[in-house]
């Protein structure tokens, strides 16, 4: 069985009990690299005179592939395997946020400020001039995640219960990168005006909206609607985030194959969310050249069953993907697994650029075509070019909230794609390194800066 | 002009520089003290040979109060104020609570666990056995704490705005007392059918429902129905928080003046959420001499306009409040500041138990009648015997999300009650002691523990 790169959503924690001889180590590791698992840490717990025992955090590449390495160890002679853990369940036992007081409360002097009855100044000091409830407040600093679950990840239609683990990740994203106390709000409707009464109701805690994991095309009625009906930042990430980070990548790409993207043909595969959003910005940006293709294939003119959105990038050419990608220069994956085979890809044109960006396994593993592109990107963190909504989002909203941005707009995200781009320099542009990484420190603040710089130019920056 | 007592909610910080001279500061602290200010902590900023830079920390009684005290400092020759600030506003900037990661999120393994595409298979372990969003989320932990800003503190509707200092300071208490991460969320709407259907829509995320501050009659439809139509504990904190902790502050004040609950006669002034739930909770506990006045007199059955929790308790006897106390036992003010006069109470009954709770102004200032009564009590962290609801909310949501609770009942309110009380031993009740400090770090886990124990009498506990 041929198995895909190991990575640290399928990593065990395995204590193994071994007698301490020459050679027995080297059988267990030897039993791991066999399974082709990937050893990271290996722990020394206890050392006897007779026997050893240690944990090694083992990555592999599937649920099944983990049983198999364990099973391998297991037939090592005289080994004995004490307990097997996975170390993401154990990470997301109990929840991964929580909250913090930002100061002390130990005291009754503490007490009678921060609650009854100094707090009553507050509130009063508030129903007098409401603009106060953006310095008195966490209003200024916090954004709502809003999901009703119907889009979760790649997965689909998983609902709010278990779209919850995703936006707790995002909750942590926004703290970590930008500072922001971002809370998960997940839905049990998923009737569109529901939602959107349920956001305009719950919105004065909040100083912006990010809409995630909700499904097209109601996510575009219900974006839509509550940017003209709430008077602070709205933002789609599944559609606006992706489309920023992806213009970013695209315009690094082209400047490695020295292509305009006036010039290039590109092939979007999935209309959903993100897929319109993505195609409408590099529209906006300037590319020419763009065929759609949703699970029936190319969105053509004659096809009846295709919603507004879908409509707006209708082309003459029918058929499907394969039929697409023929002669493309540039091929962008927002869809499922697998869908785009290493034939298909030999058939696009020299330089090839490929984004497959389906979440969490793409739609083509990079390994199945090392050397028939000239950029590969996809979604995961475990790859090189990791195209990130985490590149884009925690920056916005910083600097949304900064400005006190009424609304967010294009120019916001061309500019802050621009930023993005800019912190790749001529010199380190490179196949495997066409987009910051996440853990770069400036990314947020350069897209804060762009964001509010855009937001004065568009007349939206309310400070 | 009278000031009543200085407290910490009407605290400033003062710099001042004054000259490096014998008897300086002494005139400062005696300008102060000449209009009643209460002197806290005194900080040297600077010292030169000339002059001498301070910050002292002041307690005043009002806002009026705090401008004499500067106005004071200022007439001293030679002394210049350099800045004055309010300390319960210089606290609230920018909110007093955030999230925090529970987790680090530093390198790619990390963000390959706890975001994509680690988290895909902890979404799919959810939609395949809904009950592990109790343990692979924040859920069980996670209380919501709801309000539409109609009945904040005792200032009335100030709406959702001005409400959030409070929601937050109470999420701080969760916090503190009981390690609950809660989450203040403040309705733009008053209606009761928006307000169930907005609850019911976010409350996938939490493990509970904390009701805050909602006016009466509508909280009682709106407990009421959430109840019913939700599986995880609603508790609206102004009724069954204040409950508890009067019931508790009265089983003591009762064993003080050694007199028997059934035996006494009580008045509750405030027939909203807090005044009807203590009534009920007393009438249950086995008072049964209860008279309930609003704001237009005694409950009587002559009256035409009570709504039907208040027409529950109307008595044949009509008059005013002070036509109510007259040869009474005990007071019970949920109502409004100054309500109760000094005449009023020397026309109780000796022994007298005054609990004056109206926020943040009592219904009498407790200096008023030093010596007519034999227990006063207030709402107050600034006062002696404070009935505040942080000795059971946060133990009450402890328990009842440690057992995963269906539902809240009201053997757990009379059981917390007695667990609260419990904790004031024979030898030291005393006037001024009636009821454990809030800050008593063996509150909460008494509460929990009483709560669980009658959750699984009454059989509502999930484990």
């Amino acid at each position: 069985m041929v198995h895909l790169t190991p990575n640290p959503s399928f990593s065990l924690t395995i204590s193994i009990e071994l007698p301490n001889t020459p050679g027995m180590l080297a059988s267990v590791t030897h039993a791991i690299a066999l399974r082709g698992g990937s050893i990271g840490q290996i722990n020394l717990l206890q050392h006897t005179r007779k026997l050893s025992r240690r944990e090694f955090v083992v990555d592999a590449s599937s649920t099944e592939h983990a049983e198999e390495i364990v099973a391998s160890i297991k037939d090592v002679p005289h080994v004995k395997v004490l307990r097997v853990s996975d170390r993401t369940f154990d990470l997301h036992r109990g929840g991964k946020i929580g909250m913090q007081c930002r100061m002390p409360l130990t005291d009754q002097s503490d007490l009678a400020m921060a609650y009854t009855p100094g707090v009553g100044r507050i509130c009063k000091a508030i129903a007098e001039d409401p603009q106060q409830v953006f310095s008195l407040t966490i209003k200024s600093n916090t954004v709502a995640i809003i999901t009703d679950g119907s889009a979760v990840l790649g997965l689909g239609n998983l609902g709010p219960e278990a779209a919850l683990p995703v936006m707790e990740g995002k909750a942590m994203l926004f703290k970590e990168f930008a500072g922001i106390d971002a809370f998960p709000i997940c839905l049990d409707t998923q009737d569109t005006e529901e939602i959107i009464a349920t956001v305009k109701h719950i919105a004065p805690v909040f100083g912006g909206v990010n809409l995630e994991d909700i499904s097209a095309p109601r996510c575009f009625e219900i974006e839509k609607r509550l940017r003209e009906e709430l008077e602070i930042p709205v933002f789609h990430d599944d559609q606006h985030g992706t489309a920023i980070v992806t213009l970013a990548a695209l315009f690094n790409a082209l400047r490695l194959v020295k292509r305009e993207l006036e010039a290039v043909k590109i092939v979007i595969n999935g209309a959903g969310a993100a897929g319109v959003a993505i195609a409408n910005l590099i529209l906006h940006s300037g590319a020419r050249s763009i065929i759609m293709c949703d699970s029936k294939g190319i969105l053509s003119r004659q096809r009846t069953d295709l919603n507004p959105q879908k409509q707006f990038f209708a082309v003459d050419q029918e058929g499907t993907l394969a039929d697409a990608v023929q002669g493309a220069d540039v091929f962008i994956g927002v869809s499922v697994p697998g869908v785009l085979t290493p034939e298909m890809v030999r058939t696009m044109n020299e330089g090839a650029i490929i984004f497959a960006m389906a979440n969490p396994v793409p739609e083509i593993q990079p390994e199945l075509v090392p050397d028939e592109v000239a950029v590969m990107a996809t979604g995961r963190s475990d790859y090189p070019n990791q195209i990130n909504n985490v590149l884009a989002f925690p920056g916005i909203f910083r600097g949304a909230l900064d400005c006190r941005a009424r609304k967010i707009t294009t120019n916001m995200y061309v500019q802050a794609a621009s930023a993005i781009a800019s912190l790749v320099s001529v010199q380190d542009l490179d196949r495997e390194f066409i987009i910051p990484s996440v853990f770069d420190k400036r990314v947020s603040s350069v897209v804060s800066a762009a964001v509010q710089r855009a937001a004065r130019e568009d007349g939206v920056a309310r400070r």
